[in-house]
């Protein structure tokens, strides 16, 4: 590898940015970045000039050499990267918040990135990527491509599937769960292990190891004893203390949508008529943030940014930029190709596993025997997805429908047509490759 | 194979029996039937009386020579039984009363084969059943044992991992699949081809064939143009074309549980309201059935039998002894270890699919790719049924919640539960090595 | 399917013709042939004139009306074919010759289908059978291809992979183990069932059926006790009845190259030094065939045919062209994919097994558990077929030599390399896009 | 874990065992050995003897305090161990001549662990290792037993179908080709990622990588450009240059068994001739060493041990026992469940492969597409290895006949009989479970 380290971001503009300039300026001894390029689009100008301004700032503030540029230039900011982040959002804010309404009109779960929200993100971010894809292959073709952008596992797959591009899908969610079951056990986060298997926000931890001591079940006990196991941005419902010894895996955050789908629908229904969604919620958020970036005199990612939802983002992305450059060989979980780790999936399925990253790349751990009750979620839920990828790739409505009608949380076909219709209509804009 | 044929027939005081009675004689030119043993429990004595007796005048009205026995003793007729028939029901109509209402409380399908019922039915059904393969391993090793009993092919997996009897799990769907699209191609069933592949009551005809010609657009394009496509026993909800034809498989009729749970669901609430559930209708059909069979001067199967839902039947399992004893090698939909059929599926999974049948035994016909439309909902049903299973031969609470929380048809984990503890209750005289 | 079917036979000019034209005659009941077109190279020309004029004096005395046409214009025998049916030999009975001594230079068995001379006949075949391929797509699209032409299951495999083309491979092999071990068991034909399975001249009757009882043990007893088991064009070196005890299951007469190797070795090196190689005996066959052929008088086809070593060729080919048309869903072992047959084994890898064949195709029979020792050699040989494909198709020189290094009877990588070089220098005409 | 620790060596009075006490002592800083019990049988009373003096002098020197056991009472040793470690060798030194001699009479490979050699010694060693497997867990069911008996894949693999053992199967090969390769490539051996695949002795390191950069052609290159590439105690056979180019992965040196079977059985019966067989010079070499172990002023491995051909064996196990007891998570190469890495094979086949270590035991890493040159050879040696160890615990004569046919050093099946038959009456005193 080359001695400077280029990093593309595309959709530089996002809140998210300080805190992944943050990162990089904490790495410095090991990562030798010379060049930030952020990238973004037209509506996006303003966002990125702030937060150029204020990535500028805090490199000069500790010293550091390096090129900040920001521009809508996308090939410019690709050509020759060592590392292409993405982090953008098709359609920004207000597509999230249709993405989390629609649904609700039908009494289904409105998620950003899983059930038909999820769905409709995909629809919307896949064509936009696989184009980005065909610049990374033209003008750095031998990058990674970080690919943070929800839904991650679907997007990683399309990705998988219709490019050349090295890619790797990444994903706060297990990071959280090793913070969070590292706590509640008492132990420091490195000596707890987790052998995490299934796809992007359906993932269990499927069994947790201190010194070589199985301790999932006593994990198990203290979830269902109402330990803290969640993430700012998903509404703590309880778990069942039978459930989860039932279970006899860690489920993370996001089953909640898939379990306790009453519980988390009456909540949202309850939520959207107090506060409106949480894209809504999330609006706000933002413009402050945006507001504190503005300030000439922050030169430092502000401590607000962290209730954001997005705790160890830029830590995620950056370990892992980190094992790859400096051939590491540390474990990490990502999403990517299956390749026999769950035995009865395709190998090019993109599962979301612990794996071990080197400058070799990624290299997913064997996982053994798992219950059916994982993998026939696994299953139906991995169906959905590769019907959404074809749907999106061909703009084919049937393939799209029985996305949807294959859909756990779309319980019924004539909702799930209903709803589709609906998505459809809304996102006209973006996706002009859709025809019925 | 011996020249002379005896047939055990396990709940023999079954209302269904007339039926196999008047194809045994049917038949008689190529299969030499020279016993049919009738066999039922205590509770059951009354019923078996009477349909032995009808039995007897129906042998002596063609002039047969066939010996008709009825007796409590099941050793008796399993010994040196060429082929062993089950068609009990454990816990009676009542039990099946039981599991429609049951999930209906919870607001979930209430269906005595499919849902929390057939669940609950399994659960009472394979100790049993097992119980009886002791008998057959010891009594009568080279039988055949064609198992109707429901959910078909759960029981038909548990017998296949548990014992080594030789044993096909048998239903009527797919043959009133054959005739109904027949009937609406307007062609001799004969000349219709269907790939079926599947699972018990989740079985699609993957392709139809007419004369070399994959008419399966044309079937779809009927059914859902309105054609009648439902059996007796299940509510015709229309199909919505879009659908049909983005599924580009047939489904069978209790795929309307799967895919129209709303209408199904309101349509089963508004019936209970109105006249009781299936399982109280059928009891009051039973009842007349058998005050026509006492009378002495009936000598042949009685019209009224039709209207009780198990049309084909007696022609399912009769042509499944055919083939066998004759060699035939013909093709019957049936329910067997998939051994490939279904390439991501273990090959101790027991599918329902067209398979070649003759002395030898059934083999099935390797189908080829399959949408992961189909795949990913046959692996989710599967893994309930696999937990249904483990459940019951271990007595295990938890892979009985397991199993519950698995089921497509139970959205949510706190509904499952309720509704586990409220069968486990209901059924505790069914199930005496059931702990919690 | 049409009232009337248009057979095309590439290689028309074979010396085997006459028998295919028999096979036409005495099914003419039920299967409406109505022309026969046969194709052959100009070097043909000769025996292509012989066998059409032969041809017409057998339509002419059983009073049929089928038309004869012969030519060298390949497209107009496919345009609008309903079969093409392959019998061609790229290269002749020399280019046998040549594969069958250039083994025995190096001390390896010299064969003309299996080893190093059936790669070298895969070698040349592949690329004029892929030509063939496009022609029928573009012009008899729905035609079925029923391919002869050896290495079989090579040659399908590479049709099945490089085209659209509707194909089963077909082979003698097994139709002549059906008749030799009814024979020894004194049985009809039709009341033996063997499940066959494994690939084209390497398939193992896994079971014997008669009557329902297993009786595969019984045939390998006699196959032990010296019963004739061979083909024609085999040399009969005797089973060890311990070998054929241990392996459970019935080898096919090619399988002694592979496991006699020590003996058939040292025959056909006695063999080519007494009479020359078996393609030298057979260009003398062929001669007195061809005089026999020319004769005005003859009507009919001559017996003589019969020691040419096809036996039952015509026959296997003619019964899935009825089976096709009629739809007799009659089970035949042919090539074709393996779609989960052999569960280790990739889906789009053609195996030989027995199958259903009906209007709709064809769908082999599942096979359950094989033991190590008979997947183990599949593996290994279809490792080489498949090397063996791909080094024909990109004309690669490595893959070729990883081919020949892979294939069980080429004991080591020197000889397999000098061997290959022997075989491009031979073949040189044959092999123009063929590079090192 | 413990905070000290007691490894049991069976087999301790072996000529290696210097080495590991020199390996312990290295690592005392990380590795808390408190006891070291080295257990023999009776006829290794006098070699335990002098391997135990030796052991406590060494530990003397360096002033450690680790308590040195030596008996002949296997259950002693075992209780409590957190490490058990085999190196015993069933038969002596005689038994692995035979082993070498038998085959060579036959005109086939002669080597202790690959053909009928290895073969024979699987038959010795497996009903002995599943002996000791018993005491294990029945005297330290948590311990970890690192095996390093050969044949150490086909030994694994019936350790873990047929006892509960934690077990880790080991062989130096592997680090002898890192070490090689490293320098071959002057770069620092922790600085070389190897991914390697395979069996035991058969193992690909399939991809080379340093710093980020594929190597594995530039290795290929230099290895077929003669550089070294061969283990102390392995026949060192040039390798051809187009044959390394065209197989696309680096082979060990125990290949050469496989692809150069000619200049090998040409060299072991030249060799037999002059100085006997390898063993033959073992024994010489053990002779010698045992007299140097002897001398009481010898508090230190010798440096004549390293003549043995056992370089790195010490560090390939210690470096084991550390990545467990201190969860490393470091990547090493062993012998464990397939469970998916090589997608085609059974999930209990023992593969051996690069994997991740740590205090929960061994996941190995996917390894992604395989060529078919691999994958094939694969599958016919882990046929022979799985019907070996079916023959050692069923005490069959079939399954062994069978598994010797299936191994591709055997070419024949009348050579396969005499071999086994030779071996059986060779055997004879340690085969008392088998039974013709």
């Amino acid at each position: 590898m080359t001695k400077s380290l280029k990093l593309a971001i595309i959709g530089g503009g996002s809140s998210y940015t300080p805190e992944l300039i943050e990162g990089v300026l904490k790495r410095l001894d090991h990562l030798p970045v010379t060049e930030m390029h952020f990238v973004d689009i037209e509506a996006g100008q303003h966002k990125l000039d702030i937060v150029a301004a204020l990535a500028r700032r805090m490199v000069e503030k500790v010293g550091a050499n390096i090129e900040i540029n920001a521009s809508l230039d996308r090939r410019a900011a690709i050509q020759n990267a060592d590392f292409v982040m993405t982090q953008f959002r098709v359609g920004g804010l207000q597509a999230r918040a249709n993405d989390e309404q629609i649904p609700l009109k039908y009494d289904v779960i409105g998620q950003e990135t899983t059930g038909p929200g999820g769905f409709a993100k995909a629809l919307r971010t896949i064509p936009v990527i696989l184009d980005i894809c065909q610049d990374i292959e033209a003008l750095a073709p031998d990058a990674w491509m970080l690919n943070f952008t929800n839904p991650a596992g679907v997007v990683t797959e399309a990705i998988q599937k219709y490019s050349r591009v090295k890619t790797i899908g990444l994903c706060n969610v297990p990071v959280s769960m090793q913070m969070m079951i590292a706590e509640m056990m008492s132990c420091p986060p490195d000596q707890l292990s987790l052998e995490c298997i299934g796809l992007n926000h359906l993932v269990w931890a499927h069994r947790a190891w201190i010194g070589g001591q199985d301790v999932t079940a006593e994990v198990l006990k203290k979830v269902g004893d109402g330990q803290n196991f969640s993430m700012n941005n998903i509404f703590e419902e309880p778990w069942d203390p039978d459930f989860l010894n039932a279970l006899g895996a860690i489920p993370c955050p996001y089953h909640r949508y898939y379990y306790q789908v009453d519980a988390m629908l009456a909540e949202e229904k309850a939520s959207a008529l107090e506060g409106g969604t949480r894209a809504q919620q999330v609006m706000e958020t933002e413009a402050e943030l945006f507001e504190l970036y503005s300030d000439e005199n922050l030169a430092e990612k502000p401590k607000q940014l962290e209730s954001r939802g997005g705790a160890y983002y830029s830590d995620a992305s950056l370990n892992l930029v980190d094992a790859i450059y400096n051939d590491r060989k540390t474990i990490h979980v990502v999403n990517v190709p299956n390749n026999g780790t769950i035995s009865s999936l395709d190998d090019d399925a993109v599962i979301e596993c612990s794996a071990v990253v080197g400058s070799w790349g990624v290299r997913p751990l064997a996982v053994g025997h798992l219950s059916p009750a994982i993998t026939g979620l696994i299953h139906q839920v991995k169906a959905y997805e590769q019907l959404t990828i074809e749907a999106a790739v061909e703009g084919s409505y049937d393939k799209a429908l029985m996305a949807l009608a294959s859909n756990p949380l779309v319980p019924d076909i004539t909702r799930a047509k209903a709803i589709l219709d609906d998505i459809l209509r809304t996102n006209d804009d973006y996706l002009p490759y859709f025809s019925r």
